[in-house]
């Protein structure tokens, strides 16, 4: 039996992301997976590489959420902090792990094997590793703060990786009716049934497209009958609309 | 002369944000207006549509940074909690203002001004408005927070309107130097360099493509001499690696 509700927060560690310079790829992805999961992704933070901000950032979420996931902050190069910054909010040593050396030596080779290199294999201590199929340099998982890589192809391999460890709740389930008006036009029947339904989360998302005004009204709830009770509500109030 | 430093944190609302349903638009839009206006982005949170995350998150940044821009949750449906979360977070009224409903009443006609739409008309006791130039409902600005909407098109418009009275500081600048190997063979380099120069930023972010891996180092900094010495420096790093 799934748990019945598993809570996961994300810190997206980057100042090129605050920069503007990249556009975050990362936070889509980690939101449809932890959904597909059942886990509700409750908070995302994006912060700039100044371990104090990140130490912060862990010590706000780890004790708010079943997991926390980080993304970024990983390489070989000085402004790679989050490994340091992860051994700081929990207290711990940190140094190059045999393990996560013997994944690059055996990957990249002992000629390889280079002070830089080694940055990559720093890893708190008592953490466990994060395998990455990509390129070999592994995150990790200490207490439940899991550390993944900024590259995206690197951080979905991580997180593939990750998943089976994270839990299984009972899956968030969804439907969603397509409005043809605006939403002012149903905003109180939508409020009603909101009202009807305390326990369906009822959101309502505008669009506007070359056949004019569209509204998306999606409904998420984890009880298949009681989505479905409100599902009819919801498809009468728009054929009531049309 | 502008200020010397204005900073700025945002906050994306949003439950279709953190189930992955819709991919955020938003966050790199600002970030780019931001920079080009010489203002630090320092932080972003995507938080729920929930009462008490959007006014913990507003009272956690409007006392840490000069501007706070909040996305999201400003449109006529019993979801959109913004408006009334922001006059809490300030403890002030908050009721139809004559000035925001006389706008949707010259775009939209006297028949239009239903309670939703009127609705979009709520604003916090003592805000200034923000001008929607796309569908006539604004944002406003009250303190140093400014409440856009999240429907990207109409948060540009806004922010447009806003940016100026923003305030501009001293342009951080920046240079990329390309080097075409990995992070691994230059991070000794670039972190003696930052060690040289450590009013500069120096940022390394890898990447990999069909013709082998590369590194862009990115220099930020507000001082072009103090950039082009650093410049001169990483671009002979990276004739000496090639």
């Amino acid at each position: 039996m799934p748990d019945a509700v598993i809570t996961a927060g994300l810190i997206v560690i980057g100042d090129e992301i605050l920069s503007g310079r990249t556009k975050d790829r990362n936070i889509g992805h980690v939101a449809e997976v932890l959904t597909s999961l059942g886990i509700d992704l409750r908070e995302v933070r994006i912060v700039p590489d100044i371990e104090a901000e990140i130490v912060a950032a862990v010590d706000a979420m780890r004790v708010r959420y079943s997991h926390v996931l980080t993304t970024g902050g990983i390489g070989p190069t000085h402004d790679d902090i989050t490994a340091d910054s992860i051994a700081k909010a929990f207290g711990v040593a940190i140094d190059v792990d045999p393990r996560a050396a013997a994944l690059l030596e055996a990957r990249y080779g002992a000629a390889a094997m280079t002070e830089a290199t080694l940055r990559m294999a720093r890893i708190p201590a008592g953490a466990a590793l994060i395998l990455n199929s990509v390129s070999a340099a592994p995150g990790f998982s200490i207490g439940n703060v899991h550390v993944l890589a900024g590259v995206p192809p690197i951080m979905q391999a991580m997180l593939d990786d990750l998943a089976p460890r994270l839990g299984t709740a009972r899956r968030m389930l969804s439907r969603t009716v397509v409005f043809r008006v605006g939403e002012s036009r149903i905003a109180a029947g939508l409020a009603a049934a909101q009202a009807d339904f305390p326990e369906v989360l009822i959101g309502s998302y505008p669009s506007f497209d070359d056949q004019g005004y569209a509204t998306q009204v999606v409904l998420r709830c984890r009880d298949e009958v009681l989505l479905a009770r409100v599902e009819t509500v919801v498809v009468a109030l728009r054929d009531a609309t049309a």
